[in-house]
């Protein structure tokens, strides 16, 4: 496994005064689960396979192998959550959250955190090539669902040799991801921390990623997903990203952000970017599309649509035989994933008598909040953690 | 003018209690202003002439032409806002609050509407003819602000032979023409009613339309505004509606309207729509490229961003000068032009010693409800206007 480096502690400090310190260098691996018969089974009754999933590691499992969490990450994730890959300055997704001392330390836990399947990050996406016909799959490869991305995250679990996960933690679809594996594999997930996220999607959440899936589609250079090798549909995923970002944010966030500052040097053509937050959408949007794949955001986010956890159970059965400890976050101004679902999530906790409890975060960053209150979430994760490991 | 059908009156019945009747047949007609020196000068110092202005009337303007009353349109509006025009079923876009016995009622009000010059339903804008071209303005055509609007329709109400209007009534887009009535012309405007608007956009409502100008600019066929006589940017522009439409909504109204009904007959595709709530934004999307210009769409959401009534000026001097009597009214559940933008229009009035008022629906429409929120916005505006004319 990939070394922390060494914590420093002050002596005498309590737990939460203590320096965080940076993991390091960190390395994404892949493992490819090939075995007969080499597809793997997805929601849809579609199969996938060879199954390549990429991933990280941080900290060191112990020998009881009790230590283990899981980190699932959002629509535009990927494996690299914390640390630093060689030679590059910007770390991990969750670099605030994730090492020596800090809400997932790194001295105490073994984190794992892995690309989702249909991604574009190192796991078998849409992206990868179809071994039946030598060529990027597109849009040959099958719809998956969260469930299937849980699936090629316990094939990593058990090939890490990690029979149960202390917790499983993430936020937006990371929580989804939570949730699915408490239903899923309920003697094999201690605790959860589903933040920021939905037992399922709403028509407005729905409208949103249909909005941005319209975008890329609607983009000439798109031509039905087979665009591997020639130009990607950049303009219509930069639109997608747009939206999103939107949606990230708050009416609050933004107003402190940018309000209505306006921009100096793109006042030449008629409908260039007057105002700051115009630019920063623009910048957003373009960079996006440097690091993502168009086909992966329109399979993740029908994955994020389509997921009902419920289904046609009532509220009361949903987490009917699962044992995990539950700590539900949300964020105040959070209106993509509004606290009301979190509430939901709580209830049915409730209902089916698990150790639950729920946290609003008083936050003005919106849905982004969980990946940027890192004072409150790691004083509440810390607490949670603490008290699941002993 | 245009005659309202005759009102029928059940004899004894309060004012509110008459069964309102419909206006029957109306036509759009317009008027050129082409006087020397032929061209309006605009906001961006740039000049506009001919200006052709489309408009409708409802009722009689009175001998003291006291009773005349300007409705003003919102971003998709048009002149066309109440009866039917010969052989159509669907009536003007406030039908249901102008005509004999409505809140706007024709028995009593002369009632104007036109549609804004940057428009596309009659009055100039990008798809007109560029008389020093003989071609479509397309980007040829000026900037244009919320003031040169007014200007507009201030040049109609003088072809008119109206001096003072007793009213200016609009939403969203609308609301932001009353505001701009009141302190371009204080003389001439005894009240307003401002709905479901603000004194300007934040940063949120300036991305929301950002986005929606990048999907028409990311579509191939926008040819930098250069597609008249060709195919349109018909994707671009729906996807631009597609968020509008999300954004004129509310979570609930969607969640009531939609839920996750699924939709049974388009589940061929790989992203095809699988619930209601993306077949019905497909078809509002596609159902508006019919009848909007993509370029009236860039033109007109510069116009709003850009609109910004105190400017430099404080929020105790924007009315300074005005004597309106106003009422404001705002949404509950409208998150697109929040109540406290509505309750900054009221402080300001407030500070400029106006007699304004401020009402709040408790409406679950979304900023929709200014369109549908018809009981409501009747008795206020029957009320309302009634105590101004007397």
């Amino acid at each position: 496994m990939l070394g922390a480096s060494p914590s420093f502690r002050l002596p005498g400090c309590r737990e939460l005064s203590r320096v965080a310190q940076q993991l390091g260098v960190v390395e994404t691996r892949t493992v490819t689960f090939a075995e007969p018969p080499g597809e793997m089974p997805l929601d849809s009754g579609e199969k996938l396979g060879p199954v390549t999933v990429a991933y990280e590691t941080y900290g060191t499992l112990n020998n009881s192998g009790s230590n283990a969490i899981l980190v699932t990450h959002a629509l535009s994730g990927d494996a690299h959550a914390a640390g630093y890959h060689e030679g590059e300055k910007t770390p991990g997704w969750w670099n605030d959250m994730i090492g020596p001392g800090k809400g997932l330390d790194t001295d105490k836990y073994f984190v794992i955190c892995s690309n989702v399947i249909g991604g574009c990050k190192g796991s078998t996406g849409p992206s990868s090539t179809n071994p039946k016909s030598g060529k990027p799959y597109a849009l040959t490869f099958p719809s998956i669902s969260i469930r299937d991305m849980v699936e090629a995250q316990r094939k990593l679990i058990d090939h890490l040799g990690i029979e149960n996960l202390l917790s499983v933690v993430g936020g937006s679809m990371g929580g989804m991801q939570v949730l699915q594996w408490m239903v899923s594999y309920p003697d094999r997930v201690r605790s959860a921390v589903p933040i920021a996220t939905t037992l399922k999607h709403a028509p407005q959440q729905i409208a949103f990623d249909e909005v941005g899936r319209q975008a890329i589609m609607a983009d000439v250079n798109w031509r039905d997903g087979d665009y591997y090798g020639q130009a990607p549909p950049a303009r219509g995923l930069a639109v997608a990203r747009m939206v999103g970002h939107i949606t990230y944010m708050s009416d609050t966030s933004m107003a402190q952000k940018f309000g209505r500052q306006q921009k100096s040097n793109d006042q030449k053509s008629r409908f260039g970017a007057d105002f700051e937050v115009e630019g920063y959408l623009r910048y957003r949007g373009d960079n996006f599309v440097k690091r993502f794949d168009a086909n992966s955001y329109l399979y993740i986010t029908k994955a994020m649509d389509r997921f009902d956890l419920p289904g046609s159970k009532k509220l009361s059965e949903v987490f009917r035989g699962v044992k995990a400890k539950v700590l539900v976050i949300a964020f105040k101004s959070d209106w993509l994933y509004p606290t009301y679902q979190s509430q939901e999530i709580l209830k049915a906790c409730k209902m089916n008598g698990l150790n639950a409890t729920f946290c609003e975060v008083n936050s003005t960053y919106g849905h982004d909040a969980f990946l940027l209150e890192v004072d409150e979430e790691t004083h509440l994760l810390t607490h949670f953690l603490g008290g699941v490991s002993a």
